[in-house]
């Protein structure tokens, strides 16, 4: 799994960065991917990348203030402009299946494909494509979500050379083991866990949306391999932070410490940090939690 | 007055050519701007300009599909957080109210200015800062319209040097000379007409939206010294055009021609057309209409 940062800026678009989007690329052996917001002009940045719209089979909304949402209907009638036809589903707060519906109605946007609109509330949980998917509303001006994805374990592989190297041949009798049952073969008992590789622990990914510093994103992001969390401004205007709902640098960097997880990534960077002076929010959050990165437009990662 | 075509593509953005927006500006002494069209990035367009959003007092819209109008939410919000807080009016076919009052609702944006918004119908006629607008309905998908800007005359300007060599000087006097009365002055009658410079004649700008090749829009670009004109489609194509209720460049060279205008403007290209094959597109029209440029994003030419 890899994290394409399509947008990392706040409020509006900036040269330097535009206004929120993020990718979770090749979440399933399909390489399908998940969008996370979709400020305006998203698709714009997706024309900068490999990415394919119609490869995007999810969009979870965070919260609905145009810098998230106003790249979304040109988003959906695209990606049937350009040949997707396979099913997708958006995730939002409530009121996002109006907008979404208005604006293609309006626009007299036909697409190809199935689109679902399903809007989230707190507590939420539900599994889906091999992720369990739990929701946290967080502390901001307007309802403002954050999604946890649990990937499910992988099982361990089959070691068939070790098989027949015993003389057990492929058959019925290698699902049997790769479930891990014992299983009678010419009088022995085989233990499948014998013979299966380890586990592979799944992802935890937790993708906040705006917010102060608050508890719900700490245990949102519990023991998360990666926190992706917003930090619109740095120490000095923590009272601006405070007033508009935001957080700094730190207060990011106090929740990913709290929660125990791995990597920080910071996004959602205020346009006055241009020009080199976001090195300052990144310093000042990697003095509370040295595995801390920031996000720039179009920049990829491996979530590991 | 000058013309910044800031979109010139048709259907979708592409690397080369933005969703559909042009901006006329210094349409007056105070250098205020109007923005014909508004499709997703536009905002983004305007931060490679020296354009300032809140010098742009009107925005009209054509047809509401999306490569048209799902960048107004996005301008509109900008325009406040920019500082704008001089009024904007916003002119459109029917839905365009529903359109931005729903975008704006759900998204909690608050504009610091007064904004109106005014639907539009074919044959409509209105005076607004110095222009007559009148108002076409083309051959479109959906409802489409062209405007036709027709600027008042401006008054020849009273040569004071003149006046001041025969002794007048100024005074109450210049006001009814300018004017053009005759005035008794010592005994002589003085006519103001002799010291008034020519008229200047007010420039007139046709802008269609999507459309077939039609009658209304050449009625509507008759003797303008710019047609805009859209030519999604070279020759070739033909077929594709009618199906798709668009024009080829030499339809829209037609339309000039019969309509004698002075200069026309080729935009809304098919990405198809890209990497130097527009080219084919302007000759094509070029046979018919001599006087025809193609449209570029950012491109700036001055309406004469």
């Amino acid at each position: 799994m890899r994290l394409h940062f399509l947008g990392t800026g706040a409020g509006v678009p900036a040269k330097e960065r535009n206004v929120s989007a993020v990718v979770l690329k090749q979440i399933n052996k399909d390489g399908d991917s998940w969008l996370f917001d979709c400020g305006e002009a998203t698709q714009h940045q997706i024309l900068q990348t490999s990415i394919k719209p119609r490869r995007i089979t999810k969009v979870f909304i965070t919260h609905l203030h145009g810098d998230h949402i106003f790249g979304l209907p040109g988003f959906l009638g695209s990606r049937s402009f350009q040949g997707g036809t396979g099913p997708l589903t958006v995730y939002g707060p409530a009121g996002i299946k109006d907008y979404i519906e208005t604006s293609l109605r309006i626009s007299k946007t036909y697409l190809k494909y199935e689109l679902s609109v399903i809007e989230v509330s707190d507590g939420e949980e539900f599994t889906e494509d091999g992720f369990t998917i739990s929701i946290r509303q967080l502390d901001h001006v307007i309802p403002s979500f954050g999604y946890r994805l649990v990937e499910k374990d992988q099982q361990g592989k089959l070691n068939s050379e070790k098989l027949q190297s015993i003389g057990i041949e492929p058959g019925p009798i290698y699902k049997q083991l790769k479930n891990g049952e014992k299983v009678m073969w010419n009088g022995r008992l085989i233990d499948g866990n014998h013979f299966l590789s380890e586990p592979k622990k799944g992802k935890v990914i937790a993708i906040a949306g705006d917010t102060r510093k608050c508890k719900a994103a700490a245990d949102l992001a519990h023991k998360a391999d990666v926190l992706i969390h917003e930090a619109t401004f740095g120490s000095e205007n923590e009272q601006l932070a405070k007033d508009y709902y935001h957080s700094t640098a730190a207060q990011a960097a106090e929740t990913a410490k709290v929660a125990g997880v791995n990597t920080l990534w910071l996004t959602h960077i205020s346009a006055r940090y241009a020009d080199g002076k976001e090195s300052a929010l990144l310093m000042q959050a990697k003095e509370i939690f040295p595995k801390t990165y920031i996000a720039e437009d179009l920049l990829e990662a491996e979530v590991d």
